[in-house]
């Protein structure tokens, strides 16, 4: 049996001779791992040494499957190491379960997987264990992923119970990169011409394990989150809500790329809400923060890292920014979907 | 903010304020579980001795929803419950990743999880972690769910290369029904009032965690596998393929139910590649096969248990089948797909 189609057809999710075809020459050859190769119902971890493991899950149906700075396979494999970094965690093993559509040329997922486990392989997690369903034309939109992700606890107690007035509230970068650079990928507004002129908008799609891991080391981190879908908005909303304490943040010292700002303006997007893929929120005792913010900047990714806010009890439960003029307006929750199908 | 809409809209997919009023008031009092309602980027897993871990995943995109016997909430967490039982592991922890198409009644979406959850409860397995996305009408079909699996290894060492020439091939109960239900549900071909004259057709959808432990118990089992997509025929397959071994099926020993037998005539079908989500086919030494067998008996869900066949090496790598007249004919791997979209 050979994988000589040119687009996947529903006889590769039968279970039969194009399932292990595509396992077998496809997913296998690019994802390499002996306890991938056992294919059992499911994989055998190596014997541990016991205490607290993280477990995560997400799918991925972003629309485009490829944009500026990503692609559907790089963001399943960040996600998740992220969710499992934000627990304080060192990503181990992840499974991959695609669902096809009906007609997806077999080149598009070959450039897909093999992102996947570049950035798999970059971080140092193993695929070992995986599902394929094909569902028809006109029931997916090409490829959706999910992954789910394990790994062993090393920074055990992060949790917004964790925070105190008086913390500092850190980011590890310029937010909003991922969902401008989403939504101009898909073009439907036309306005990708005129940026383009001006600087180049870049998902920030990357794995934050080695900045959550480098600023637990600096001491004093009460909680780390990635602040994806719902952006650095309701991330911190879901930090202070039923909480006696509230966060207020100084709308000057939110890194924001001027492109991104301009994006958003054009789009009527506010970039506080916009999905990021490779940035991290930090709560961190205050007598610490400063250490917390060198680790960051001194770590690949967190070049761009800012103290952005703090913990009062001002508004208990609420998120607060204070703009330049000392005025505070409340930011709540994500209302609706500012921007379906970007994660 | 209350969940007052009866339809999924893309705004519960946005990871704002309807995202949380789905998982605070369908999704979280449903699955009643203190590490979900952690709600964190993942679960912490509580600390346990150490040893192999077992991790599984599996999508399900069944068509229709709900089938006799079953549902996709059920089919969800017997799936990756039964992954993890062939594994040899107790099925401790499950991840929950939903796929909504928007437009899908609440209604729908709550029977799901309410099935779901009872499942997971009979089985004791624990939903721990879960994600929830949103995809345009027309980009998929109502729910696609997504569970992953942790379980702690109990019974190691499962593998087809445990198998030697002698051993005795067994089966928990009959074949082909869950993929013969789920076909006669869609009512395509108009077969259904027919046979309903007869015996009721039921999806053998079922956890099989308590049937692998009793195998194992009795002792000289090689290796587990459960025989859902490709069926019978194909799961064998897999154990011989690329070895020195070959293994032979008594066709007379191999239960199948004679309703699923005529529905399979009628619909073209062979019953020995239908799909089932709650029959295990094992492996077992030739001293300990009769104890499998009578322990597999006195365990509910496995009184239709049979011994259907051996190993031996007159075929290398193949499945054959001997028939009342002992005539033996190949039984490869499934071709193409018999039916899609079965679980």
């Amino acid at each position: 049996m050979s994988l000589h189609d040119e687009f996947v057809t529903l006889d590769y999710g039968s279970g039969g001779q194009k399932t292990a075809a595509l396992i077998d020459e496809l997913l296998r050859p690019a994802l390499a791992d002996p306890l991938l190769d056992a294919l059992g119902d499911g994989a055998i971890l190596p014997p541990d040494a016991g205490g607290s493991l993280a477990f995560s899950t997400d799918s991925f149906v972003v629309n485009p499957l490829f944009f500026p700075g990503g692609d559907i396979g790089k963001l399943a494999v960040c996600g998740t190491v992220n969710d499992l970094a934000m627990c304080g965690a060192v990503p181990q093993y992840l499974s991959l379960a695609l669902i096809l559509e009906e007609g997806l040329p077999f080149a598009t997922l070959r450039k897909i997987i093999a992102s996947l486990a570049e950035t798999a392989r970059a971080v140092g997690v193993r695929v070992v264990t995986g599902d394929t369903k094909v569902v028809e034309r006109g029931r997916g939109d090409g490829v959706y992923i999910n992954t789910a992700g394990v790994g062993r606890v090393r920074w055990p107690g992060l949790t917004p119970n964790a925070i105190r007035p008086g913390d500092k509230l850190l980011v590890s970068g310029p937010v909003g990169d991922h969902g401008t650079a989403v939504m101009l990928a898909r073009n439907e507004l036309g306005v990708q011409a005129g940026l383009q002129r001006g600087e180049m908008l870049l998902s920030d799609c990357a794995p934050l394990h080695q900045l959550a891991d480098a600023a637990c080391r600096a001491g004093g981190v009460r909680v780390l989150r990635d602040a994806t879908r719902g952006g650095l908005a309701t991330t911190l909303n879901e930090f202070a809500e039923g909480h006696t304490f509230g966060i207020c943040l100084t709308e000057s010292a939110i890194p924001i790329r001027p492109a991104v700002a301009a994006a958003c303006e054009l789009l009527g997007l506010d970039p506080l809400y916009c999905a990021n893929e490779g940035r991290m929120i930090c709560a961190a005792a205050p007598n610490t923060a400063d250490a917390v913010l060198a680790a960051l900047r001194a770590t690949p990714g967190g070049e761009g890292a800012a103290i952005i806010g703090e913990v009062n009890t001002t508004y208990p439960g609420r998120v607060t920014l204070r703009n330049a003029y000392g005025a505070n307006r409340i930011l709540s929750k994500l209302a609706g979907a500012q921007l379906p199908r970007i994660c």
